[in-house]
């Protein structure tokens, strides 16, 4: 599955078959097809744990007081998931080729227009979902760049994507840093 | 070329071949090949104008005086330009065929990087770099989603996007608001 994701970031999943993947991995394609028949239950089987993961972030975010409350929640949830699952959630997001595997499963999409909904609570209308879309986006992108400064260190990383996230949508930090 | 980018939005790059291209316009393969004679040549012709707006806007936002002018000047360029290639800029931005396409032009690579230099030139260090990566990415795919509100407003979507980018930049609005 790391050698999926690898290759997803290289090709895109449209350009990545099982023959490359059990190539890379000096197996025979048999031994692949063993556990995935398509490149779709093999997205399926890497998408399963982080949709499972988003959708315990986006009930607890559901379950905050208050819009504010809820689309920090959201937002610092997303964050963590995000840096946790650095390799790939950049791959995950850009690819026309997962949106459209979204796509066909309807509970998943669903988690995902909860999440924006969450993110979007903080100001009515199209003002709250612009700027949804842009935290949305804008963090799975740039979880995945390389700041020279940050080197592994993955809490100083979050923290400035949450600080990032909370400026877009208006929200205070909480210690009204 | 619009029925290449079509293609590209919902094959991604790695999965459009110049085969799939001519199929869908009803031409032989002959008559695209005598204007493009391989994916990456037909790819370099959709990114030629876009890039050149892209440098003329990095050169003008450059020769704005101080960094918050700058960053100002930029944001605003690259939304105007994001929403006049709304259906381009983002497929352009997530796909991995045209990042690895954009390494091999080591010229637009460097307006690239100008780009976010001018973005991330409003705070010191990773926080402004964690900014403007979240900025550009975030408008160039925000643009691409529809907002039911806003209809054929074009104008309306560029002013929320510019609004969400000044905010995570830390930009004030000219007049204030």
């Amino acid at each position: 599955m790391a050698t999926a994701v690898e290759s997803f970031r290289r090709h895109s999943v449209a350009g990545t078959s099982l023959q490359m993947i059990s190539d890379e991995l000096g197996l025979t394609k048999s031994a692949i097809y063993h556990h995935f028949r398509t490149r779709d239950e093999l997205l399926e089987a890497i998408l399963e744990p982080v949709m499972g993961e988003l959708e315990k972030l986006v009930a607890a975010a559901e379950s905050a007081r208050g819009s504010r409350a809820q689309a920090d929640a959201m937002l610092t949830g997303f964050v963590a998931l995000a840096v946790a699952q650095r390799t790939l959630i950049p791959v995950l997001t850009g690819d026309p080729g997962v949106g459209d595997f979204l796509r066909s499963r309807p509970d998943w999409s669903a988690v995902v227009q909860r999440q924006l909904a969450l993110l979007a609570g903080v100001e009515p209308g199209m003002a709250g979902q612009v700027k949804a879309a842009v935290v949305m986006a804008g963090i799975a992108a740039a979880v995945g760049v390389d700041y020279p400064e940050a080197g592994d260190d993955l809490a100083r990383l979050q923290d400035e994507l949450v600080t990032a996230g909370r400026r877009t949508l208006g929200l205070r930090s909480p210690r009204g840093a």
